[in-house]
């Protein structure tokens, strides 16, 4: 499936009032080549394997195949993937139309927040919130992917 | 799950008259890297995501994993795989108390042939069959995600 996404930073963490759901995450990869990245993932609700192709070159659209797996597989394959684990905190925030979800990195990112709206097609427009900065789509040292190799923590 | 398992090459092709099973067989991997393979493959009856860990020092032991996946998603995953494809038919023949996986290689790996076969503990004894030749576990170009890079064809 094609996905369709735009991604921001944030100016202030006032979303966090407005969050229906907050959920732990710990992802790592399995494979970060630009063209094709394996991600595992455990979520307070499950695991997943998720397969990401290469993004247009807009950076808006990018195919995307996933799969829940058992927790413990998970907390396996885990431990097979490339040096370094993702670990942040979610919130999903209703704003308008759209659900935007915004990551708290910590760790090696920690101080990064990063919002995620996906859209159901190309020229859709979004409302933005207040709390909404500058976009980033496309700008691949944003990609989760990348930060395991360039944590946040080195780009100053 | 950890997986025993030892490779060899064959001297005939006299399984093909024992095999009670016949595959076709079409794969690529999402990453050959030496410590983590993610495999995309269709088979006869149906399509999986496999992936592997690093091989112990003597080749004889891996940890797998593997989940059936839709064939409609396989085909547009084998499409995300780097380059090459594996095309290969797999014939299942039981010898004593084991069952070899006999897999004849075409297209860029043409003339490769090599059976395998899984043990249940690493001194578990195997009867060798006739046709069975010389042992080759452990030897990493015999991998099917290091013969998408080095196939058969280019060895001589």
């Amino acid at each position: 499936m094609i996905e369709i996404e735009r991604k921001f930073l944030v100016k202030s963490n006032t979303y966090r009032l407005k969050a229906f759901q907050e959920t732990r995450i710990s992802q790592g990869f399995l494979n970060t080549h630009p063209e094709r990245t394996v991600r595992i993932r455990i979520m307070g609700y499950g695991a997943f394997i998720t397969i990401k192709g290469k993004s247009s070159s807009d950076g808006l659209q990018r195919y995307e195949w996933e799969k829940e797996i058992d927790v413990t597989d998970a907390e396996d394959l885990l431990k097979l993937c490339e040096p370094g684990i993702i670990e942040k905190q979610r919130y999903l925030v209703k704003h308008g139309k759209h659900i935007f979800e915004i990551d708290e990195f910590s760790g090696e990112n920690d101080g990064l927040v990063v919002a995620e709206v996906e859209l159901n097609h190309l020229s859709e427009e979004i409302e933005p919130p207040a709390w909404l900065g500058e976009e980033v789509t496309g700008q691949t040292k944003y990609y989760n992917s990348q930060l395991i190799k360039n944590p946040y923590r080195n780009w100053k």
